[in-house]
């Protein structure tokens, strides 16, 4: 069949290039073949070697002697139709609320996988069949249809879904009607790796993302977070193009530093120590002091709850049990706290630290959760200078925008100021918001389908509309002025925004991102520049609708006798930030800067609303599973 | 004088551009007027604003009416000549012996600043003068010649070397003859951030690059280092678009995690704890037992050797001082470790462990020493992606190519076999000598002029010449055959090749970069790909001259069965690597990939020998600065 098209034969095809494989590694990246296929019919009759792992499947027994069969009138035999859409999915895709009464009541609407489905015949001679593939290969969100002859390999081996394989075939306009204009028809089988179904976690088809978190090193192979990773991968390159282009440096800072950013949350402790007097002593100590007595309680509670409603279920016994076992730790724990509370009062109790000056670092040392100070000394050698790399926080929450572990994109500028900053940040969000709308039109696409029917618009609005800045104290008087909502903290000048004012504000008030800027000294750290009057500081953030704070900047203390007695007055160890002091010291000039929170962007492009499911591998209190 | 040359009056230049500042500030990049500026005669008579930092000064009086005064027989009125290079500099750039002797000698090649020079006048009005000032910004490396009257501020204040200035005048010829093609004439200063040159650590002139790591806030403001660090970043940059055109997905892979990578070295512990028991046990702990007997008492002769080089010296009272205490308490830790062996036996002691699983997280957590496993998982979605992130090792080593904390370029592809990733690497290797080469000349230039004059040369050659790929087993044959080395190590098929056995190679044999394949199996981790004589496996590095190993690579092993009975024969923990083993359960494939250590291509480049002076804040076994 492959010899009727060969292009070196038939005449107009003559001139054209053939398909060029991947350069390290001898197979063509789907995305190559998929990519606007229907306006390209030179692809029809080239050969070429794909490999990919398998997304849904359909065999097909030859019964009568007429192959390939009347697919015509059969909708069913288009394998993207069968398998990848049900009603009870859209369903649950579309409406929240449904989806989680699916989820309590054990997801009925998903198939389990049938470990008897692949037909082995080994006693009698196998009846021949066609199978079917839609075969993805990460490159892009299409797939593509791969027709297998059961006579090249055995059927059971290539059916289950997440099956590898690498095939070598001839392209060729489909067989039968459906959404495919061009699939490939195979020849040689060179590898299948292949699946348990039994055991492999996405035999199920679209699982909700929370479930998918319990598989950081599967979840990729399912289109949605492909796309999202694909987005994120786009966007780290456009992060390095936008700063390269502005003639900006990029300078890895430490993540070991001895700064431990007082008061702007846990930090994590690095150590190399090893050997310890006493292991027990120290394991019931951080067991039982590392917790409050208040959040045990609510934890108490709250897993009360959970055992309740596993009991109306009824539908999972194991579950259950797990439940009650938890519930009954947690109790113990929080009998202990009380004993101990009733024994000892809270400020006889001191709290010691542990010193992990272990004799490799001659000082503790922590996990960083900001390298803005760092940077900006290459600011004042270099100019221009980011930074893109993750920084850490050890606070206990349970929020889905916080992550112990995110990535952020920082920048210092020197001889500018804050409106400078806010231009730069301003600038580069847009161009991250425009980037991908040009360079990753399918898996928006996708996205928009899947995730944030909204997400298109949004990212076309937020480029093309000019950028709403307003001032902290015009923010408190629009506050000041809602009646519809009653704020948990009072509203008047001087208190910090809490989440639910900012979220009020983008969601409810300007409903896009907008810049709030000179806050109150009070709630930005010590290095943010005082302004004329005093009170406020020349500091900025980017709130956007539903995500929050997505950028923080300002422009940093450049006078030395400001920035001392801000540090006096705030109690801080000067000597730790001798050398901070040093630049303001030596040469210093007005410089201004920003911070973007990597993960929080990618929350507000794709209208995902867990960090856990843009983060490649996130880690958050509790277990980590790779 | 500026409208003079009005490029709007003037004919020829009317069509001419204006040089744009820079977008985030008023101020014009000193790169875009010095680069090439012998070849735009349109700059002159251009209006700008320019900021940056003094790097070399000279005030003239006006003694007598005539102004400019005549430079032309004066050579030292080049600022750029003047202060910047001196014989005994040359010397000690040029021959490191006669640096090292140097600096035991007190460095008296260099004038330590007199804090009187800078002349104030205060009780009768100062004569006027002329104040040339060398100006960098950081964008590269040539200087702007500034040239201010007195009249427009105090020179006193502008002097120093390290002063910040934002300046506003008109570019013009030189008056004098000189390096210069082009300078500016001050007419405003906007401002000026003083240096106190008694305490300004680079008020000497070109310290040695040692000296430097006691300031890593400052260096990059030497050029040197500025220079270095430029190319780091081109190098990131560059990084970042190998992989885009080569159709790569940039994964970002957690720094925090469970895998310590038994065997491949020591690694920091990451915990939230901040209770302790017993803070002085412990420390007292991690003082005595951190440490081994062996390494304390090497450290006993290192030391008592400084302390009699101090002695003869002569030059330097308090550092004989700090050294002999420094002497005095490695001493008695010795007694203390000799008298604990000898109440003790060893296989007595046990080493307990530090328990970080403190409720944060519910195991124990490192920081990374490879993103490798975790990026494998994405490849087997995506197919082909990278890494580029901060790697971790707690080992405590002296080493000049190691620090605690170092960055690396991780890659894997799926369907791709070791051949596959070698070449991936070899080009990788060579796509950044050549952008350094192509990109980075005047950076390049100046380390040449600086550091290595080898360098270009060096990457010429890398880019031009095929690479030697040599197998183990011909290395072996090729070490057994050396007759002018003894190697510690005896030379026999099986051997790990050390330090020595493979600078030989590089250095001596090869004479540029080499790889060298299929390793034995036992020299290399469990993921690696056994081969088919099941003795080596499909693992490779890359060697080069002077710096060692930048690359290592191979395939990884994708049989199940074949990774599972390693992990036995190894004895490592299989639990841990459950989620890694069902990678080959479901939808295995051959797959490989490589790590490049960027901080180690930096010295290839650079020609520097230590990792501290290319990474800007080098984490090390001691104390941390900043």
């Amino acid at each position: 069949m492959a010899s009727q098209e060969d292009p070196t034969v038939s005449s107009p095809s003559a001139a054209i290039t053939p398909l060029t494989p991947f350069k390290y590694s001898n197979r063509v990246l789907l995305k190559t073949i998929t990519e606007r296929a229907d306006e390209r019919p030179e692809l029809i009759g080239q050969r070429v070697v794909i490999g990919g792992w398998v997304k849904s499947s359909k065999e097909e027994k030859k019964s009568s002697p007429i192959a390939p069969p009347l697919h015509q009138s059969d909708k069913k035999v288009d394998p993207s139709k069968t398998k990848d859409v049900t009603c009870v999915e859209i369903l649950q895709s579309k409406i929240p609320l449904i989806r989680s009464i699916m989820e309590v009541f054990g997801r009925t609407g998903y198939a389990p996988p049938k470990k008897d489905e692949p037909v082995t015949h080994k006693p009698t001679p196998p009846q021949p069949s066609t199978v079917y593939l839609m075969v993805a290969d990460g490159s892009g969100v299409a797939s593509l249809q791969v027709v297998v002859d059961s006579s090249l390999a055995s059927p059971s081996k290539l059916l289950p879904t997440g099956t590898c394989i690498l095939v070598e075939g001839v392209l060729k306009k489909p067989s039968a009607k459906g959404k495919q204009v061009i699939e490939l028809e195979a020849d040689r089988i060179l590898h299948i790796g292949t699946v348990d179904p039994g055991k492999y976690p996405l035999s199920r088809k679209r699982l909700p993302l929370d479930m998918l978190r319990d598989f950081p090193h599967f979840r990729p192979r399912t289109t949605t977070v492909a796309s999202v990773m694909r987005i994120r991968s786009a966007l780290s390159f456009a992060t390095h193009l936008f700063f390269e282009h502005n003639a900006f440096f990029d300078v890895q800072v430490p993540i070991i530093t001895t700064l431990d950013y007082e008061g702007l949350g846990k930090m994590f402790l690095v150590t190399s120590l090893e050997q310890k007097a006493d292991e027990d002593k120290l394991k019931t100590i951080s067991e039982v002091e590392g917790v409050d007595l208040e959040t045990v309680k609510a934890a108490v509670r709250e897993k009360s709850n959970i055992v309740e409603n596993l009991k109306r279920s009824d539908s999972n016994r194991e579950a259950l049990v797990v439940a009650i076992q938890d519930l009954k730790k947690t109790n113990e724990l929080a009998s202990q706290l009380e004993a101990r509370g009733k024994t000892k009062s809270a400020s006889s109790f001191k709290a010691p630290q542990i010193d992990s000056s272990d004799g490799f670092f001659s000082c503790q040392t922590y996990l960083t959760a900001s390298g803005g100070l760092h940077l900006e000394t290459y600011a004042y050698a270099l100019g221009n200078v980011y930074s893109f790399g993750p920084r850490f926080q050890a606070d206990k929450t349970d929020s889905s925008k916080q992550a112990a572990e995110m990535w952020m994109v920082e920048a210092e500028m020197a001889f500018a100021q804050i409106e400078d900053s806010m231009h730069c940040a301003i600038d580069f969000f847009k161009y991250l918001c425009k980037w991908v709308l040009e360079n990753c039109s399918e898996d928006m696409n996708f996205v928009a389908k899947r995730i944030d029917n909204a997400c298109i618009t949004r990212l076309q609005q937020t480029v093309s509309v000019p950028s709403d800045i307003v001032s902290y104290k015009e923010v408190i008087d629009i506050l000041m002025k809602v009646t519809d909502n009653n704020f948990e903290t009072n509203i008047q000048w001087g208190v910090s925004l809490t989440r639910e004012h900012l979220s009020y504000l983008a969601d409810n008030i300007f409903k896009k991102p907008v810049i709030i800027y000179n806050y109150p000294k009070e709630s930005k750290p010590f290095f943010v520049r005082v302004n004329d009057d005093m009170r406020t500081v020349a500091a900025f953030d980017l709130v956007a609708p539903k995500v929050g704070v997505i950028v923080s900047g300002g422009q940093n203390e450049e006078r030395l006798d400001v920035i001392t007695s801000r540090i006096k007055e705030l109690g801080l160890p000067r000597e730790k930030y001798e050398w901070y002091l040093d630049l303001r010291q030596h040469g210093t000039v007005k410089n201004s800067g920003f911070t973007l929170r990597f993960d929080l962007l990618i929350l507000f492009i794709t209208g995902l609303t867990n960090v856990r499911d843009v983060i490649p591998f996130p880690r958050s209190q509790g277990k980590i599973i790779n």
